[in-house]
């Protein structure tokens, strides 16, 4: 497949065109951001993944991880694109600017982090749970401890992790048993067993700062009886510098089926030294803090690597010649048609592309509320902040599974190629796999989905969900199109509704189809409205790209939705009504 | 994940209750075969899948196939495992009785071919490919070479391969360009590079037969100038046997996605002796005779790795303890209950089930068909000829997609753990994975459906099969039951028949919509049959379990059809409509 190629044209149609992001950063009064500015810096993020990211991905693959004396190494490459990542000041795009961040928009951070989840995902993991540490400590931690070690994690002089899974202790936090002690002078002994702890180790940083939950010792049972802890790699000595080091090691880093070049660590804390964020027992309270960014972190893995599949599948549909195309002969020249003239193909690469393009405008629509929630402080700002809520499992549960969707149709546009490891597009596959599994599988997304953003306070957030697509919707200029996407947004509200006073168990066995539909729907309602806003594109290719990927999408993928919804509304008796043996007969 | 245990109690049902395998035996009159002995072989070939093969796969996945000198060597006990193949005879099965084969019908192979699919796949595609040369020489080669090769590829004394692709020519093999030059004593020199060669080389016979296509010097362009020639490792003494090297060797083994312990083989043939199978030109037909076979055969490898992801995903779902169910405490004396209560789990589980069972029963009845053609001469031989050739891409393009969405599944039932290799669950997404891809990518199995099957003769092998599972239906005893299959029918039927007149492209772009439409439409009339057959069962378990599974099957999966239904009977125009320049703005 050929090298990553960031995909600033669409990028760029959805900041200036679709989202008309000048006018968005005045209304919320941004300072000093304007589209001008923000293209440059996500021209610079692109060259970035492009140039120093990318070229890194497949060899980092076939090396993967080691761990030799307790020590991790990573592939060839990776450190010092870490390195340079940091020098340009990548690591800092959202940080808080008392402590040297550069508080830029989500507007433009989210671009970069597609791309750089495309460009090498493995690589891309480390900086993302830093910036979900730096998140928790700017939010919970006490100045002594902000003062410490924000800056630091900030501009990625050490990197962050996440501590949160036990052996037996996934989902279901409540079970957690990781134990942590005080010492009298404000500092706890904390031990215990974490797995799957992404960057628990690596060979970039002098320092590496672990969050972790565990519980004191008079603590409740259950999930309001844990507590966030600081636990860094090296405790720091006077001068704030990395000093002795804490007891703490890797016991082992994970064989996994991708995402090889990123450690994923078996942690032992053993009366490890550290420090309580946030108040005692509201542990889980300060991870939820920062959940809503994790998971919308991981829906865009699936964007990007979906992204990445495209380009490789499109690629060698345009070069690999054979057979001729039904249509009639395309390439009089050659023995043979490429592969692209293939309706069946064309299919193909329309699903990855539609679906890709789609979950894309679901990102930026999402990155320009979570700036609406950031720069303003009347009801706008509580908006904004349902709507987030409201988006962020579908965009974490949709965004990955189209991601393992799209990258499978990448290898089978390649045939038996496409299963060889040299050309990259397996990798994508196996890469992406996992985010459909961590930050919470797309089962619990899809419980939060139904279970909570929809049901919880009469189905508030839902309405501000609705009420933003509504708003994109009236001010739509084709008149067709406006009435398609009212009547889908239309049908969607009401099966949404008719949910609030469904049966516990129903709406447990209609959690997955309801986050499904919910997201067809959506998807939609955004292909109708950006089809609409390219319309007045000066861009010929993005006009007629987007009004014939609309016509794709709205004929082949939104009927999807009907399978879904005819689940939806019915009640789970089926799900229950085997028992136990009926399941193997035995 | 368990040890991979043979589905036994649902091999037997679909025999003995659902297929009345002993009134089938009678009608074709297949001697010596009664249930009995069926049941016996059966039982024999799971202890040898589950006990000799299984143990093997997880191993040999890591250790994978090497090269060295020349020389492949397979993992570690691999070879082992294939001579006690070889010697139980388990190779023989299918052969021709008049070369030591055991002749048996493929209702009786057919279920242990899934099992060994099942246990271990890498293990299985030697054998298999062998089985397909076996075929090959059996049907075309002159008295001459079957005395000297058949007994002892039959026996699987030596393995055999088949040497299509080239790297330019897959699909399209009218491209191919290996040579084949004729000495004037019968034998022919080979040249040429094949790729993709499963079992190209191996440490476990000593001698391996690969049957080539190449072209004659004079041969006509195109698939019509393709010839096939049986080119062995070893050329044989005066004895018959190994003697000289003949002038092949292995250029490399490809590092895959999957299937790391079947050693994929890039083949040089450098004026390699060989003599020619079949007629000269005539290459394509006799690989066509055992395409079908072929076919099906990885069809059933899609199967194998569902069950076994299946049993997989069971056995963790019961096991797992994590969170309360929905409906109420089901474990209390737990701190959670295991997860196999949480609907959505459930439901998980009921897709793998339903579509594993379902698409077993394909199998069977392909089974059933292939024993029909063989045993009989009359219409009935004609007819089933037909359905088979109709069948035939359903099973190999249904039953792998199907593999590998319920492989996938099974990885999500594990959440996390099932990314990591040890568990095994991942493997089976890996190595089911190539199963899309091979003997024809599926994309090319949907327009062998609707290109030739379907429409050739005036939708000829339509009918025989609509009249098959018409017959069926027409016994059916439950009267609901039996309306709802008609009606299933018959709405296939008529979609298939409004397609006879179809443009060539819009018949190309409907092509993968109507081979799951169609599969769709068979499985749900094939699972109310088995509903309404294990109504008369004795086993209680069974009689629920193929109700309760049947009605999941109607409301949650059957549904699917109709979104492919849509799009099957529209035109193509949406597809062809973007120009090759909108695909990416550029």
């Amino acid at each position: 497949m050929p090298q990553y190629t960031a995909p600033i044209t669409d990028v760029q149609f959805l900041l200036n065109d679709w989202l008309a992001i000048d006018k968005h950063y005045q209304e919320i009064g941004a300072e000093g951001m304007d589209a001008e500015l923000v293209n440059e810096i996500i021209a610079q993020g692109a060259k970035f993944a492009e140039e120093a990211v990318a070229p890194l991905n497949r060899e980092g693959d076939e090396e993967g991880c080691k761990l030799v004396d307790g020590q991790v190494t990573t592939p060839k490459g990776f450190a010092e694109a870490y390195h340079e990542y940091v020098a340009n000041g990548w690591n800092a795009m959202l940080g808080n600017p008392d402590f040297d961040g550069q508080d830029l928009p989500y507007s433009v951070a989210v671009p970069v982090h597609e791309m750089l989840n495309a460009a090498n995902l493995s690589w891309r993991l480390t900086t993302m749970l830093t910036e979900s540490a730096v998140l928790a400590v700017d939010k919970h931690a006490n100045d002594e401890l902000k003062a410490a070690y924000l800056p630091k994690l900030i501009s990625g002089e050490w990197t962050g992790t996440m501590n949160l899974t036990e052996p037996h202790a996934g989902t279901d936090l409540a079970l957690l048993n990781t134990k942590a002690i005080p010492q009298g002078d404000g500092s706890y002994k904390v031990t215990g067993n974490k797995i799957f702890i992404t960057g628990g180790d690596q060979d970039w940083t002098d320092n590496i700062i672990h969050l972790v939950l565990a519980r004191l010792p008079d603590a409740p049972a259950g999930v309001r009886g844990i507590s966030l802890f600081l636990v860094p790699k090296f405790l720091l000595d006077e001068n704030g510098e990395p000093g002795e080091r804490n007891t703490l090691n890797v016991g082992s880093i994970e064989k996994k089926m991708g995402i090889k070049a990123s450690p994923t660590c078996v942690m032992n804390y053993d009366d490890a030294t550290g420090w309580l964020v946030g108040e005692e027992n509201k542990g889980l309270a300060c991870m939820f803090t920062m959940m809503n960014d994790a998971r919308f972190q991981v829906g865009l893995q699936g964007l990007g690597a979906a992204e990445a599949s495209y380009q490789g599948a499109l690629a060698y549909a345009r070069e690999r010649l054979q057979s001729r195309a039904p249509q009639g002969i395309q390439q009089p020249e050659s023995k043979a048609d490429a592969i692209i003239h293939q309706p069946d193909v064309k299919k193909m690469l329309l699903v990855q592309k539609s679906l890709t393009e789609g979950c894309r405008a679901l990102s930026m629509l999402y990155a320009q509320q979570m700036d609406v929630e950031k720069y303003t402080s009347d009801e706008r700002h509580d908006n904004a902040k349902k709507v987030i809520a409201f988006l962020t499992p579908i965009c974490k549960g949709f965004m990955t599974d189209m991601g393992t969707e799209v990258t499978n149709i990448g290898i089978q546009v390649y045939g038996g190629h496409g299963y060889v490891r040299e050309w990259g597009m397996e990798q994508l596959v196996r890469d992406t796999r996992i985010a459909q599994l961590y930050e919470g599988t797309n089962g619990i997304q899809a419980a939060d989905l139904i279970g909570r953003k929809l049901t919880r306070d009469g189905g508030d957030m839902l309405k501000a969900t609705f009420d933003l697509l509504s708003s994109r919707v009236a001010v739509m200029k084709d008149a067709t199109k406006q009435a398609d996407a009212t009547a889908l947004l239309e049908e969607w509200e009401q099966t949404s509704t008719a949910l609030l006073n469904a049966k516990p168990e129903d709406v447990a066995g209609a959690a997955t189809d309801y986050l499904h539909y919910s997201a067809y729907c959506i998807l939609g309602v955004l292909w109708l409205d950006m089809a609409d806003a390219a319309a007045q594109s000066s861009n010929e290719l993005v006009q007629k790209g987007k009004a014939n990927t609309c016509a794709f999408f709205m004929k082949r993928i939104l009927p999807r939705k009907d399978v879904h919804k005819a689940v939806v509304l019915s009640a789970a008796d089926d799900l229950l009504a085997l028992s136990d043996q009926e399941f193997d007969y035995v």
